[in-house]
């Protein structure tokens, strides 16, 4: 069976199991913002049909000073591009045929982008359950690699790693002039989080990855940016084609960046109501990942293999992320969003139904 | 000075020389369809709002289809891309190192694409004035290259070429292995123009590019797509980032290409109107390339050098298409687009003012 790469499109999962898909289903593998898109977008909308005329800017200058002021950072020190998955393609471009280590689990684009660019890949494999970044271990394997994909919060997994760990990593690394491609897609779902984006002027070797369509549920839109020195900026720009970043994306990014009680608002949910499925889903003895964002792993420890679950799921239009293709994982646990508490009922629903029946 | 390497974003051109956007202009430096986005992009618009939510369908599949039905071709022998600029970036990227030859003047994309991928670029020079293919010349070149990229209805002339001199240069490039790329963005502006699409099959060196962008007026969301034989597809679908094309973009695609009427008025107007301005342009004793669509060349034969001609309708906000950039050319022409009757009267006034101070 062929499993589909990603989250969300899940006619292709679907097909992939011989399911047609039901006309009512929810899609628990999207780790979009479960409010949808900030209201403003649809108050603006009708306005932006004219930008969709001319050709967009292709320096997307009003947006990136917007982001500058925003993270604190020059506006020479940020790329934006066609979505977070552009950006990592740029960078594995930037890193043709070296050798990369990837920090695993993590978002396959990683390793998709870095393959097509002939790099050298190796894996790092976290700890399974607590998924922890060991930074000692990971340093002992500086010695042959030019770069480092990681990615914090933690893609699949939720867990963000300790800055002390992070910051002992980049120093290192600095020395050993080894890059460090941190993504921060996830960061803006915790309240709490603390970016390493203070640092880019410290640290040469350190390239930030952010997308906007997380917590502004825009993926439709393609959106995100890297965070990176001038110069390193210069290089993954001579590689971007003209005109990368759509003018609708432009419009909306512009506004989404200025909705802080939307992401105050998303933030305080996601933690209330994370925590209360979690609840759930220990009383049903599922453990979980010590998620701190909008998704988290779940699996049933009374079964080794998670398949027959996942098809029971599915069958009920309860669509999780499969893990198959994350190494360190390959299926032994389930990748669930935090969604509208009334998905959350059905998804419970269904697993006390499972748990009576397993 | 440095100038902007495209047409659009006027406010770049001003800056470069130093004077500000005026409040009323008209941008003849778009080359894009002078009716604006069909109709029913209108109607639609408000229903499309639920796109941006989600992610894109990966592998364009409903649109694929519809082209793929429209132009006789397999969906096997379809990419669609992130704007042309980006399947010109995919396509550079596969001749990674490799020798390439342009025919210029053309579009700037495929130099700066191909150096991005540090292909070594060489030229083969149109003879100014009629711009069309010897290909009998080019021929002798092909000893030495891996790749020609030509543009066909050409940009900036608006010349078409031979289907014949096409036809041999496509036979004896696929005996010596060399890849010819056909850029048709504009072909759709010509009601008689004969697309290579129908030798994808006997000549698996053949790449067409299509831009839905020009005759849609969609230039903002960016679409396009790339047609050849299915391992080539497959070489170039390899370098694509994942989602690459919006949401928004594949909805827009999917009803733009099913109006019929509107190409159709738009090729009847394009070539009346073109008419129309180009006898007004010859009596006022301007010279203009021979073109077969929305764009051409103009030069004021009287004087040798078109830069204060370029400013004088820069000032009264009448703003051309440079062409310092177009080797070949070097600033000795400008482009302009074919734009609305009453857009062309403004131009006619102003060269009618231009020619009786010169």
């Amino acid at each position: 069976m062929q499993w589909p790469t990603h989250g969300s499109n899940p006619q292709y999962l679907y097909e992939s199991f011989n399911m047609s898909l039901p006309k009512k289903y929810i899609d628990f593998s999207v780790n979009t913002n479960p409010f949808g898109p900030p209201k403003i977008i649809g108050e603006r909308w009708h306005e932006w049909i004219d930008a969709i005329n001319d050709y967009p800017d292709p320096k997307t200058i009003s947006l990136k000073q917007k982001l500058a002021n925003k993270d604190g950072v020059a506006e020479e020190s940020i790329l934006v591009g066609n979505g977070g998955a552009e950006l990592i393609t740029l960078i594995a471009r930037m890193l043709q045929e070296k050798r990369v280590l990837i920090v695993q689990p993590a978002f396959s684009e990683y390793e998709a982008a870095c393959r097509a660019s002939r790099c050298h890949i190796f894996y790092h494999l976290l700890q399974e359950g607590d998924w922890e970044l060991d930074v000692d271990v990971l340093l002992s394997k500086l010695a042959h690699v030019d770069a480092i994909f990681l990615c914090t919060p933690n893609n699949p997994t939720g867990v963000t790693y300790s800055k002390a760990a992070l910051l002992k990593l980049l120093q290192l690394c600095n020395e050993k002039n080894v890059h460090v491609i941190v993504d921060e897609a996830f960061y803006d779902f915790y309240a709490e989080y603390s970016s390493l984006v203070t640092y880019i002027t410290k640290f040469p070797n350190l390239i930030i990855i952010r997308s906007l369509t997380k917590m502004y549920a825009i993926a439709g839109i393609r959106l995100g940016y890297v965070i990176s020195q001038p110069k390193t900026i210069q290089k993954l720009a001579a590689f971007q084609p003209h005109w990368s970043v759509n003018a609708l994306a432009l419009k909306i990014g512009e506004v989404s960046i200025e909705q802080s009680a939307y992401v105050k608002k998303t933030q305080n949910y996601i933690m209330n109501e994370r925590e209360r499925i979690f609840r759930t889903l220990k009383e049903l003895q599922f453990i979980v990942s010590t998620s701190k964002v909008n998704f988290y792993l779940m699996k049933d420890p009374h079964t080794h293999d998670q398949l027959p679950l996942f098809r029971f799921l599915l069958k009920k239009g309860i669509i999780p992320r499969h893990t198959a293709n994350f190494p360190g994982i390959e299926g032994r646990w389930l990748r669930l969003a935090v969604k509208q508490a009334e998905d959350h009922n059905q998804l419970a629903e269904a697993l006390t139904e499972w748990r009576k029946q397993s």
